[in-house]
């Protein structure tokens, strides 16, 4: 099977052909400016492909509901150019295959779940920290829309004690993404994350706020595997520390192994790097065809 | 179909009979003592009635998973006599028809989403305040279990300024249980929550509390319908102050109806009162023996 997918992030897209082992025979990266000019790139790498079917893995908010007239459209977005834009319209005009549509964290959800960190469960969380914060969740098995889809990125946390940076949410000031971001961690030490590899205090609140929010997902959903993933968990510093801020406030509540003595393979670096993503949207296809439920229809 | 349900709480237990529609034709009530005692008084109310199945939805900590070697125990409850009790053993030395165990909150989700206020979801929160705090999810059609079932009550949640009470969580001490269950209004106010039913300033602060759980739930499961009951609910001053405190503190992110104009109809009441949970039984029977996956295989 030849597969196209398209992860389609708010800062950049990456296009790639592969198959439905996961495996990604060729790719390519562009940077997300105007709707028309992005897509005129996903249309220039695809033009000469015969591909069976077309994963997408978008940034949101994303209209998801089958019955809504929005149906693949982006919303809300704060990016002026991509505000109620209509993704799924404007591919299914280029594309005459089968269209396979959900978020970028979903998808990366699922890719991991597939050949990843999370191979063989049901349930797992995949975790950006980067520009924003996103998570997908499979649960049972099913990728997680609802009503909408998940938002975990506006969770609202408590502040550590002594931590009197506003935050830098526009709609909420000091909810997770507000406190935990890259622009917080720039917003609030004056220099980019990358820059603050050495400053430990740093990393201890980052750590405190992740830990949080990884706590309440942990109460709220009980995955099999956590998996963080993002610009910002470059910092290789940062991972050990949210364990454990983690076990902190849990507390020993939840007694299970995972939370305890194996926790070092229950809060997990992505197991497909930073290609959960792109992978993840072929194993859209993958799944989707199964069930014959395309986007497209 | 004849169906028993037995819905096995820690305070007490409800049995009952009834049928594949949710009809309950009769049902006892009584206080929840020790397991030999209790267990008593549910085999002398099934003792001559031959049902075709039975459904049973219990407090927690509940192993569900089903490859554990303590799948249907009773683990780390604070009620002593309860802790690892083999609840699914004591019951299958009893009856010999097929057994669906859940928790008392997924069962009480499931009869909502079967014959309540959440009927023709996918996606619905029950969520119990009362002695404790609880939350049975529904996602994507799916009970939610996972690692071992969500713990909501333990949820972390910020405090409100000025609110000096510290908690009464044994393990977290300010969780959203320590915070605002009935045991923690009566501590923090000096009297039982049904005795400050004119203060509104107690259920201001509740709702405050409450209404900050929703939000991360609406956020990170993206529930279609979110169903409270329970004790403390009995107040029905409280519901409008939660609605409000949820839309103030998602400061109209997520744009849909449901959270604005029609959040009346979002989060509500039981549609099936105090039957939410023993029907919930009920419905663990009709959609298990659909599946032909009982508990007691």
């Amino acid at each position: 099977m030849k597969i196209g997918a398209i992860e389609a992030g708010g800062t950049k897209f990456v296009c790639g052909i592969g198959d439905e082992h996961g495996q990604v025979a060729k790719s390519i990266t562009f940077q997300t400016t105007t709707p028309e000019e992005t897509l005129s790139h996903v249309h220039a790498f695809f033009q000469s492909e015969h591909i069976d079917g077309l994963g997408v893995g978008a940034f949101g908010p994303l209209e998801l509901d089958r019955q809504s007239p929005l149906y693949g459209h982006i919303t809300t977005t704060p990016k002026r150019h991509w505000q109620h834009f209509n993704l799924l319209g404007a591919l299914k005009d280029e594309f005459s295959c089968d269209i396979y549509l959900d978020t970028d964290v979903n998808a990366a959800a699922l890719g991991e779940a597939s050949w990843g960190a999370a191979a063989g469960h049901q349930n797992c969380i995949y975790i950006t920290v980067g520009t924003g914060i996103g998570a997908g969740l499979l649960v049972e098995g099913n990728l997680v829309h609802g009503l909408l889809h998940p938002e975990v990125g506006h969770m609202l946390v408590r502040r550590r004690a002594g931590d009197t940076f506003s935050g830098c949410c526009p709609y909420h000031q000091d909810c997770l993404e507000g406190l935990a971001s890259g622009p917080a961690i720039q917003a609030r030490w004056g220099e980019e994350a990358s820059l603050l590899a050495n400053n430990d205090a740093v990393w201890m609140l980052e750590a405190y706020y992740l830990g949080q929010a990884l706590t309440n997902l942990i109460l709220t959903v009980s995955p099999e595997k956590i998996i963080l993933g993002g610009g910002v968990m470059q910092q290789a510093q940062l991972l050990p520390l949210i364990r454990r801020e983690v076990q902190t406030f849990l507390a020993g509540y939840v007694e299970k192994r995972e939370l305890g003595q194996t926790i070092d393979q229950y809060i997990v670096d992505p197991g497909l790097g930073q290609m959960a993503g792109l992978k993840g949207c072929l194993a859209l296809v993958v799944r989707g065809s199964r069930s014959h439920s395309p986007a497209s229809q």
